[in-house]
């Protein structure tokens, strides 16, 4: 917030020609460690659809996981960025691409030919959707297998610095050393108001990719507004010091629910998100007490209910510690009865 | 034939405004009981994709079962008919689609709100993609979740022929009278050159197809020779006469197929597809005897290998009794080595 | 800017659903004295074509000025967001819509029936391109038009407030009782951050409008950033006043310019633009001495340069009277060779 | 018709693996002496948006002729297979791109940079939609300002039999030895029953061409039906004697209607259109009298009504005299009044 205050005091040129513009392009490649180009956007499913636009034409097949944010959260952004390009859904079960059941779909795809989309790009998502994060070789073997059949490799980074924090690895360790062409990096879910960014790490990729933003009104006259958040999040670590205290929240939350009566992690906990079952009564007493969450409704478990809890830079100890103590007030009064 | 030949000898007007035409939607209202409008085009998956931009919008999802032939063969054509709608694959054993599961689905959607496609159609294949035909119940059970939801439902009836003929119903029982709103009708597997139509049973549902069919190109400007086509076809039952036979060497393959020693069929032979599994030896050697036929992508059996063999109005009986004397000849052989 | 920092304090909930957005609507309502949908956005382009995709079909034809923003600065926009529908220029001298030229373009498309784009929509600019403001009466005569052949009509109001600003009159009577069925409101050029909107007259006309603003990437998460500035900007006629201050500066600018040797107006200065044609010599001075303006590409005079003027909120009398100063400065200078 | 109904005898492959059109591959290649890749398709709506999709990206720019059949008769086509290219209609006497027009506006796109859409192709009709035809010179002119920004030409042959008869050229010298890179090559018009082809003289320009025909639903499976009209068309020069047959019809209809009171022509006559103005009492006689031609809505003379008037391959000497003497008695009838 200071630093879009700051912004406003320049007058400066506008469409991207300010000085708080070309200065992200130097931050964002010393951060990476290679010359990039960076792209702001206002929104994730901007970045992740003009990504997509950009490697894969309207024939082509992206092969993503069967659940990811792109095929369940953004109404269709992908096809019509690309035109309508192919989204095919790989099953999981951490969220994480297998990089056999990469290898076998596109063989699927060459051997149909003509009659069906053209295999084209992959698109991962890191922190993925259930709250893991991919580990640098298994990022590495998803991108050998793209590789092989000559297409890009996209990165989802609405969690990235969720991810990096995780990892404890450098910027470019966790993407174009391990294979990444492109990424959408997240900054909104962790403190910005409303920036995004597609990363190339590739600059050829880019090509005309300035047009794409422009045709879909991506392209704000008043741009220094957004390069102004993203120069803060860079600034000092802010970035990463924020997705630190998110984890150590989320993890801190799995911790309290692994001592709640009939609750049962869904996966581990890398990042700041925490997928859990829980009896109907506690999640009811919970909503009841005002908690924010939702239930969760791309699993179906068996007993009781599928919950997500995201944690951020401004979740606090005494927040979470409450969650729990509310969480474990419900289970005895549930088992009491 | 005759008929395209016929239709050479006229000077009539251009682009849809001749007699035979017009004759067309006459009789296709009489052979479907209704006041029809028939769209000829020359490829299903023109009639198809065609058929879906009418009835969802570019942010709409279409339902289907997961390995339809909109889904798997016809390279994206729905995505960019349709500007990017997303076609939501139901997994299903045998090709129909399950009512509960596709209420399942528009459920999750409707959860989801505008972070998601919006459930805009339903797509079935009748007969499926695995030589089974619905039956009219089922139909009635598909498209009544469907109307529950306000969703038009439309059939891929490629193998429309062969399913009226397993049905003994009439057209309009198997189509309007169960819930159908629109038809892709081919005519191109059964017998014609290159003729399929897409057909409203609902008038007011057709508005503007015109444009559509033109801006993609499928209107000929010689628009007789597809007409007469269909004329042909429709005439003197035609179009029944070649898909009972074709069905009926269907039945004499896969009870031939039976007897084979390791062969198993996949599906009940409803119309003129078998699949079966046979030992890698016998599909081999049936290859290497010439006989044509697809080794089936699409599932992959733990023993031996998928085929799928079709039949047509031009397979002969012999034709199908070499095969399977082949194929007892390749099983003998195997097991006596 | 204090909108924005006093939305950053609140915790609420995401996508619109908090209490600044659904006061938006309120205020605006009460602003245009009628219930009208507002979809604030981030950029004029994104307002424009999103809001053109609500109103014409993808085989459908916009009519339009023939250097209308929308046809000249959009890098295809339109054509995307629509699917791919057609921009019909109409000429024009002063950028304002003829009506007879308008409904001999709509008997044109409708003699050439399926061939050609059908007309769909009509898009006016208000303040126009070339700086001139359509009286109420003008739109009205297009909106009857439109009326007759059954097609909406937008407006793109990049420059509303100055335009309601010029005519005096309430923007009930500038937009929805002069026949206009939505609006693209811009905010950015008259103070706002980031800030444009789409507002429906006819909320019927809004259906699914929030589907297509998700899948273009422009629903934020943080939507109350958004809303704050709108609801700034309507707050105690501040829009009203920024353009007042604007268009008496263009005002100034233009009886200033009259005074300049070789120097023409070359349009009526309703709003915040001066488009004038001066020496080459006097340009090329005024340009070396640091003042910013461009250069016009869209009209070409026989003697010398036409260049673009605009003036904001933040024009001060001193910076135009430099201006004026340093014309004549130049103009004396070139006499003088 | 003959050359159908031999196919009709054949068992093939389908989709276009079959010798029929594996042979037009070699004749076509004969024909323009070059190695050229042909993609047989149904109308010249397909063949030409199919054509732009393949050298215009969704963001680029196509400079064409303004009354171009691409802009006027195709329903949008072209921004419908291209995802929303914009065409730029450039204004001409007589149907044909001025070069320094072209330039002109490349230039002008060039200036606006990133708000623009991007030049990226050039279309030219040949014979024009004015029935007049470019000479060698002046379509390399045209070729020449393309290539010097790098844009792929283009040209609209559904009269390319026509020009090429007219101009007593070789197909190489009409197209690629001109600077054409690719070609909509019409047949219908010209004697086939649905037959036109794109055709890419540089094989390198056709990749993936065969998924965008695929997907647009102009892969037949029967493909032999199309590949043996074109090479019927092509053998023992019947395309060339057929355009022969037609331009000398017309010419002998533009001679007589110069004999003709009130009756003037209005463009050279190269090709096998007609362009004519004639007072409306003869118009209307000759409609009376039942001769079919079009009123033309793309001009508008001063005195009495534009027409068009076709000849083809089908056209006798004794029709065009019959016209003739019809249009002379109106001619006096009216006179006499």
């Amino acid at each position: 917030m200071d630093a879009v205050n700051a912004a406003n005091a320049d007058l400066v040129p506008s469409y991207g020609a300010d000085h708080f513009t070309r200065r992200l392009q130097t931050v964002a490649s010393e951060l990476f460690e290679t010359e990039v180009c960076v792209y702001p956007v206002t929104t994730g499913t901007a970045a992740n659809a003009l990504a997509l636009s950009q490697i894969a034409p309207p024939f082509g097949a992206v092969y993503c996981y069967e659940a990811a944010h792109i095929v369940t959260d953004e109404c269709g952004a992908p096809e019509f960025f690309t035109g309508g390009a192919r989204l095919i859904g790989l099953p999981s079960a951490d969220g994480k691409i297998e990089p056999r059941r990469l290898a076998a779909a596109i063989a699927l795809a060459n051997e149909m030919g003509v009659h069906h989309a053209k295999p084209a790009a992959v698109s991962l998502t890191q922190a993925t959707e259930w709250g893991t994060v991919y580990d640098l070789a298994h990022l590495s073997a998803v991108a050998a297998v793209a590789r092989e059949h000559a297409l890009p490799v996209h990165m989802d980074g609405a969690r990235f610095a969720n991810a990096v924090a995780h990892l404890r690895c450098t910027p470019a360790e966790a993407t174009w050393k391990a294979g990444i062409d492109l990424l959408s990096l997240g900054a909104t879910k962790n403190g910005a108001l409303c920036a995004e960014a597609v990363v190339f790490f590739t600059p050829a990729l880019a090509r005309d990719f300035d047009r794409r933003r422009k045709r879909a009104g991506h392209l704000w006259s008043k741009m220094r507004f957004l390069s102004a958040q993203l120069l803060a999040y860079f600034h000092d670590e802010l970035w990463l010091n924020n997705a630190r205290r998110a984890n150590s929240m989320a993890r801190r939350l799995s911790q309290g629910l692994e001592r709640v009566a009939g609750a049962k992690l869904l996966h581990p906990v890398d990042a700041n998100e925490v997928f859990a079952t829980l009896p109907e009564a506690i999640v009811a007493a919970l909503q009841r007490e005002g908690f924010g969450f939702y239930r969760w409704p791309w699993c179906a478990p068996e007993n009781g209910v599928a919950i997500r809890l995201v944690t951020s830079y401004a979740t606090r100890g005494e927040d979470v510690d409450a969650f729990i103590a509310a969480a474990e007030r419900a289970a005895r009064a549930a088992n009491a009865r």
